[in-house]
């Protein structure tokens, strides 16, 4: 809205997860365990359903998953991946 | 609802919780161990009732639980099983 | 309720806890420490009182206690005994 | 009150506590360490003043303390000693 | 109150503190530090204000702090010391 | 305000956060982990968005994020960095 | 106010580190790291703002900020150093 910029106003955290479901995230937990797959949906606490979800530790798939919750409190961070 | 694609609103994981009583699930919990049975019932705080649950520590089984009440803050993750 | 199943409505996990008063239970903490007696009540946060309990870790009984109050915040499951 | 038992209604965990001021406790914190002596007072967050308290780590008596308010969200369990 | 006993209904943990402003006490923190010095002040959350404190490693003294304000939720134990 | 000093009053936490939108900064979460980049947006909680950050720990580069959602909750500190 | 000594009302935590904005101080944090620096501001939760800030373990620098903000969860104490 700036004259110095012609960006639009940024959005807020929770506002821009919910502007991104089903896109293809990485969900990072606090134990270092990474889930990607596709965000279904999320709530204001960040608890959050995954489709076609693989769990990574590094490099290493550890699993697949077809429908999982995971609980909010337990996520470190929500990497949104680039759309093609 | 989109032209897009066919798909239904997505809803939030609570709900996705509440339309999936008496499924059969894997409840991952922050120390590792994993509890799969049938839920039979979950909260908002995903506090839990599973029957006829396993525990599993890997693939190992440690014991089995008639009736178990699991509280939600200690949940990791609920993996919805597929039904057949 | 629903045609496929005579069941009736599940429970929630809170009403079923308040529902198995005077029941056997085993309670695991977050240390890993168990305490198997009669739950003679418990609330919302589940806060319990158990009655002539046994403290294990594992199969080893570490100690009596006629009446103890567990605080809920620690607790990780409570397995509802069988009645015999 | 029900028929099949002359019990009367059992008492919540946080009022049970409130009925035994002046009994003689022992409260295990998280950490492990216990603390005996004559609960003066405690609240519904489980903050409680402890009256010629000693501190053991097992059967090691550590310390003496005249007057000790303890923080509840450390405490682990409350036992109720028998009175004689 | 009762007549079993002349004494004074017992105060609650809060009020106690509230009761003690300006005596010596040690707070015991849940990384097992301890500080002694005069409570200036605390609040309901356990969040207090300590004058001429030394911090203590069991028998070592750490360091002196002049004035220092600790967050509550750290306070594993408050000893209120006697006054001469 | 002062007339001891012309600066003006001091900003709370919140509101110097919210006025940083677009700066570049320096994230330290609990894990030791550190993200630079563009803060988009950050709320009450400390939610954050980054943009073009980079994963540190130490002086070592661990990964790139284009964008990232960072869970308030795992937050040390935000280190503000000056522009040019 | 008491007859007994002369001193002011004594105040409570948080409004003693609202009356201490702008002067020296030392934030110890859980991990052990240490921030000393100028406190611009602060708020109930103990989020604040630091200016000149360094970093120590133990009494080596290990950093050196223009302007941070310390996210309150972590602090374990804020020491008020002396003016002079």
């Amino acid at each position: 809205m700036s004259s110095q910029s012609s960006q639009q106003q940024p959005k807020r955290p929770l506002t821009i997860l919910q502007k991104s479901l089903n896109r293809k995230v990485a969900v990072r937990l606090k134990n270092e365990i990474e889930y990607r797959g596709r965000m279904n949906n999320v709530d204001s606490y960040m608890n959050l359903i995954l489709l076609d979800a693989e769990e990574y530790h590094g490099s290493d798939v550890l699993a697949n998953y077809g429908k999982v919750v995971i609980r909010g409190n337990n996520v470190l961070f929500i990497k949104l991946e680039k759309e093609f």
